[in-house]
């Protein structure tokens, strides 16, 4: 024990009802004999000691001895799990010291090229809470305006090993990737069971939905339970080949998330981080085999091919340099994949290509069976060339929808129940023509106003895509909401701007 | 009114007892129907509309029900007091739509030039605390890279004209500064009451100690209320055409503070940052003229006249763009400046040098003489190089030392009493020799472990300075303190480094 710990007067930890997300929070009595206004005050970061544990957290102060008192410190819900000492124990609090790993943010921000030790030693401070959001900016955009091709691959790799790392006794895992940004592109549910009931192993992690309307784990949620942790994912798994399960549970990369959580509101995006968050997700979860799915259109996160190209070049730089086998194909990203968007409806898209129901989506079909084609070439015993065949044999045949149900079973019910939105709209076209764009930015943002994925049966139902002709006052979709206001929100939205461009004789409008 | 206010659920404001520092914190229940989990979350930055009145502030949520029940958003104090709409009134929440102004950041980390009317919009956005912590990091490490001079202008001039803008009715308003890291350096003290005295206006605001072990105001406190508004303040200065108080009342430049509340705990620090940050503070004041003092030395913030010859340039070229005479003069920084360290040893430096006491410190006395006489020339009706013998004519008559009482009367007496801390201990060399260097950055440190500035009777007094001569075992120093943990911490970390360096027969050590 330091000298400085006998010096500091203990409180005793109680828990308090605030849920602060991702951040550690305490609350102290402005009558505590531990507060010293002028070392820390409201929002300061402060350090919570105890035994031989510590903890940053930021400060709040209070007048209110229900909620603490003046010998007391309240720990908030995530810092009390994360300090892992239970209330009643004694803590000191005493202001906060950096993480020492933020001189290397600083040097960053000098223009310095970091060492692969300071890039861990920054990564290891992240993934256990010890940075506060402005550390986290600072490291982020110290990073964006350039990182070296040796700064990218400490980083990936400092990532991969912060969390859990899985592994599998097979010696091929594939996985699928898509950097999203596309609505209703749910190829993932329909390409792991292919690969699945091909025998391929595909332990697939989906994100929920944070700016879009529907994840992948959203969507699965409509038909299985995704709250999954890594054990019980790795015994569904040996019995399904595959799973399609929220990463959230599983602790994959956990310093992606946190610093996601800051470059979303903050808007940045740099390639750099893109690859580095992807890749150390797949390499933490024990893939060999990655196909990366990069849509490219006007209205789609990459807008050109050469921007596509630039993007691949640096995935197979990263996925090369970790024994990774990237392989990274560029698709039509004009307009939405599939009928359906939002939670339910594409679930409903998925089964009905599973299902091979007539109504089921084309495109969302074979979108499925060329990215399952690539992940069964990866299957040496697979001749050259015959994966298309294969996956579409294992789709028509019925053997992926089985394999779906078997995953479903394994997976258990979802908590909720998901139905589709009862309070619907139809949006006409203004005029006669044929559709010539549809913006995929437009139609996330109103599928999100209409209610997705709050509401999961909420979302858009489309009826034509680019190259469909209407006429005047033809539906060119049907909105569902589940709530009165979100749907006049919504229609008023659609009237606004309805996201579809369509020729006419007289040219575009 | 937008079709998403009429949406969404009324709640009714009500105080919570949260002091949040800067930050607007809003507290809802996890009960509450506004609230959308997946839209926003724990610490989530939403938007609170009253009437036509807005408020972007970080969210907490509850589990408590007394803290703050379904129907109801609690609001911290300094939310709740920005918001300006009383406990009781309905709000509805929403996410929050960052600052438009935010792009201009994103802009300046891809790193374009910013237009002034885009530096404007952005410390508009500021002042009114519309950015979240992690978003003003982000314009600073955005501006930390380069700012072109066209930026800086106006920059400064954003941030002066973000706060309280005073005006004088004399045409010369004298003011001086320095740029800090030198401990025991106060002679703003000693030169108000003489430039005061002879009739020049020096409306002089000042800073508390945020990581040194006493800043101006926390000083001047121990002799005087400082906490002083900006009405009174000009009352006083008309009464004793000077004034020693803390800056934080009078709001010169608040957007200054709030940029400064985040480059500290990042110990970001740029010259482009300092010039706007000072002159802002300045300009707001409106002062015309303004003496600069940068000490320059090993431990000191510039360690080498070259980097203050660059300052320099900076200041003076932002200084004439905006009709403010800047003069600026580097000093000796390489050791403290009078005996005392710490609020209580350094007002009595200060009274002894006013008082003309045998035992006041030479080097205080004569930098503040240097300091006065500069000032003193601005007055158009003295004889150009009579600065200095009217500045030692005004402090050897006793003039200033009135001078300084009239203000003290006129500023009030200070609310707490502050007396020298009782537990002291002396620090001896530990060999014979030649004092060569004393660490300033270690004396602020020691005497901030002794418990200054919170404790205003704590501090080092010195008993050697650079070239003195001492005997092995002779006091160096003492370290006073008011409680028996701080004398132990500071015993620990003054035998663990003094901060001394001793020229012996044997060379440094």
């Amino acid at each position: 024990m330091s000298p400085a710990d006998t010096a500091r007067p203990q409180l005793k930890i109680r828990s308090v009802a605030l849920d602060t997300g991702r951040e550690n929070v305490v609350v102290i009595s402005r009558r505590s004999r531990a507060l010293r206004p002028e070392v820390f005050s409201g929002f300061s970061r402060v350090e919570l000691r105890c035994n031989s544990r510590t903890l940053l957290a930021t400060l709040l102060i209070t007048d209110d001895d229900a909620l603490v008192g003046p010998d007391e410190i309240g720990l908030s819900e995530p810092a009390l799990r994360r300090f892992a000492e239970p209330a009643g124990m004694l803590a000191t609090v005493s202001p906060a010291t950096p993480p020492e790993s933020l001189e290397a943010v600083r040097a960053k921000i000098r223009g310095e090229t970091l060492s692969d030790e300071a890039i861990a030693a920054v990564i290891e401070d992240l993934a256990h809470y010890r940075y506060s959001d402005m550390e986290i900016a600072a490291f982020l955009i110290g990073s964006a305006s350039f990182m070296t091709s040796g700064e990218l691959l400490a980083l990936t790799h400092a990532m991969a090993n912060a969390g859990t790392q899985l592994t599998w006794p097979e010696p091929v895992v594939v996985d699928k990737h898509c950097i999203g940004g596309i609505p209703g592109n749910r190829t993932s549910m329909v390409v792991v069971p292919i690969v699945a009931a091909h025998g391929l192993t595909i332990p697939k992690t989906s994100s929920r939905a944070i700016t879009s309307p529907a994840g992948t784990a959203d969507t699965m949620e409509v038909l299985a339970r995704v709250n999954v942790g890594a054990e019980e994912m790795k015994s569904i798994v040996a019995a399904c080949n595959g799973c399609v399960i929220w990463g959230g549970h599983v602790n994959l990369s956990p310093a992606d998330d946190i610093l996601i959580s800051v470059e979303r509101p903050l808007s940045l995006d740099t390639r750099e981080q893109m690859v580095a968050s992807i890749l150390s997700k797949k390499l933490a979860a024990g893939s060999t085999h990655l196909l990366l799915d990069l849509p490219v259109g006007p209205t789609a996160k990459l807008t050109s091919g050469a921007e596509a190209m630039r993007l691949r070049k640096l995935f197979e730089f990263v996925g090369d340099r970790f024994g990774l086998k990237v392989e990274v194909i560029t698709t039509d990203g004009r307009q939405p994949i599939g009928h359906g968007i939002g939670p339910v409806l594409e679930a409903r898209d998925v089964m009905a290509v599973l299902g091979n129901e007539p109504q089921a989506p084309a495109d969302l079909r074979e979108k499925s069976l060329r990215l399952a084609a690539h992940l069964l070439e990866y299957d040496p015993k697979l001749r050259g060339g015959a994966g298309y065949s294969r996956a579409r044999e294992l789709l028509d045949s019925g053997a992926a929808l089985k394999q779906m149900q078997k995953i479903i079973d394994a997976q258990g019910p979802s908590a909720g129940r998901s139905e589709l939105g009862d309070l619907a709209f139809d949006v006409g076209a203004a005029s006669d023509g044929v559709v010539s764009a549809i913006d995929c930015l437009r139609l996330n943002r109103l599928a999100r106003t209409a209610g997705a994925p709050v509401n999961k049966g909420a979302g858009i139902r489309l009826y034509k895509k680019i190259g469909d002709r209407v006429d005047q006052g033809e539906p060119l979709y049907r909105v569902f909401t589940c709530d009165p206001s979100e749907h006049d929100l919504a229609a008023a939205a659609a009237s606004a701007n309805n996201g579809y461009v369509l020729d006419g004789p007289n040219g575009p409008h």
